[in-house]
């Protein structure tokens, strides 16, 4: 069944807005997902939203009458809104006109399958960054990103909008960097952090079965006791004046190097 | 000499505000730089803005002191003024407290100094991704961006943020793909560009002396009459559910993997 709202007062688009702030997604334990085509990738891996908002325009297609016959299937909640209600949703001009309401999910670390590449962020900030990163990740075939000692909400839509649908792909833990050193001892992967200080270049490591790449924030790097965990520590090289990198261009230089000597393996092309 | 400006309808203050519209950088070429760091960082450079403006709290400041009287020199205009003004022209919460409006600059192509990377953008659209390629370009040493076929403003307070500096020390050429065809063959640089359909991977290319990495846009990657003028198309390997990556990450794997094959010459650390 689906429902008609035409007032920004309704408590499901009330809900939806609150959305934007991390204590309502807390409390509420669901995240924002903007955009059909987000909502149809989903989908396709099983993953339905709680409520599903969307104008009557995006009704007329084919794409989005099946999405909201499959999302009527799994007892998601649906309402027909005004393309003004929606852009108060997202608070943007242009507006996705399908908007969904998703359950966050993190994964408990004894849950993970085996993988032999594994991003852990220590308490990034920006989430743009982590956003990107989660897109990277999942390029490369990364097991899952480990999100060590806080940092910002990968549920945020700037993280999600950023992540480019891999907010549903790619596994997310959060996790303390102690639990990480005795799983990925257990898992026998090596503990790879980046350092501005760093003599190594990734070159230079040994072939690694596995390994974890452990990055810092973009403000400070790592903790000195975590880039002391670290089996090895890398520095990607820097001419010209810039001093440093984006954090999700290193994630990705970084990334792309190790996986490159794995052979790439597990690339689809 | 300092000017005290208390009042939001100061012409110079509203000339500020204005440099976040195109339409208004291009009538002025001016745009503005956010940061004490980053105007300090310019005037290392040699680059001075032709405003300058500044709160109280800011002159206290060592740094800021030695700024303003190194500007005061080059004869920019100094105008103080309170935290809730330098809040407006920013647009942001929490407005840096040293803003200063410079002089736009292109290099023409004629007039670079000779390098052995170089990175070409068609059309790009995303100014942070931008501001992200233009540090990733410095920070590998790069001669210039290239900037083909027009796209967003490099000049935009976000593309500015995003390059972290980058704006002032990287030179940046506007032009056309042609021109950049007779160009590049004169300095014996080979053309490599990006593309998800290409089969080789860029580990298997011949050594080059040099080469301008040409990627495409966000949304359509490269047009096809510029992916036929390539040397080369090389594809990133992806695995997992993403389909691409993000522009900026890309353009730093790629350029930082053809730059692993020049040994990463020029690297100062």
């Amino acid at each position: 069944m689906i429902q008609d709202i035409s007032s920004p007062a309704n408590p499901a688009i009330k809900l939806l807005k609150s959305l934007h702030a991390k204590k309502n997604r807390q409390d509420s334990g669901l995240f924002l997902g903007e955009g059909a085509r987000l909502a149809s990738e989903a989908a396709e891996m099983g993953i339905w939203p709680e409520i599903l908002a969307f104008s009557p325009a995006a009704i007329e297609r084919e794409a989005v009458q099946r999405l909201i016959a499959g999302a009527q299937r799994q007892g998601t909640r649906l309402l027909r809104t005004s393309e003004a209600i929606l852009q108060a949703i997202t608070k943007r001009d242009n507006a996705q006109t399908v908007i969904g309401a998703y359950r966050q999910r993190f994964t408990p670390l004894a849950n993970l399958a085996p993988a032999r590449r594994w991003v852990a962020l220590e308490a990034v900030r920006d989430p743009g960054n982590l956003g990107t990163i989660l897109r990277t990740a999942d390029a490369a075939g990364a097991g899952a990103i480990l999100l060590v000692e806080g940092g910002c909400d990968p549920f945020s839509p700037e993280a999600v909008r950023a992540s480019m649908g891999s907010i549903f792909s790619l596994a997310m833990v959060r996790v303390g960097f102690r639990e990480i050193q005795a799983w990925r001892r257990g898992q026998n992967l090596a503990l790879i952090g980046t350092s501005l200080e760093a003599s190594q270049r990734l070159e230079t490591l040994d072939p690694m079965e596995g390994f974890v790449l452990l990055m810092g924030n973009e403000q400070s790097g790592l903790p000195p006791e975590m880039a002391q965990a670290c089996d090895a520590l890398i520095r990607l090289p820097m001419a010209g004046k810039a001093d440093s990198l984006n954090l999700a261009v290193a994630t990705g230089i970084a990334l792309y190097g190790l996986w490159s000597m794995q052979g790439y393996d597990g690339a689809n092309r």
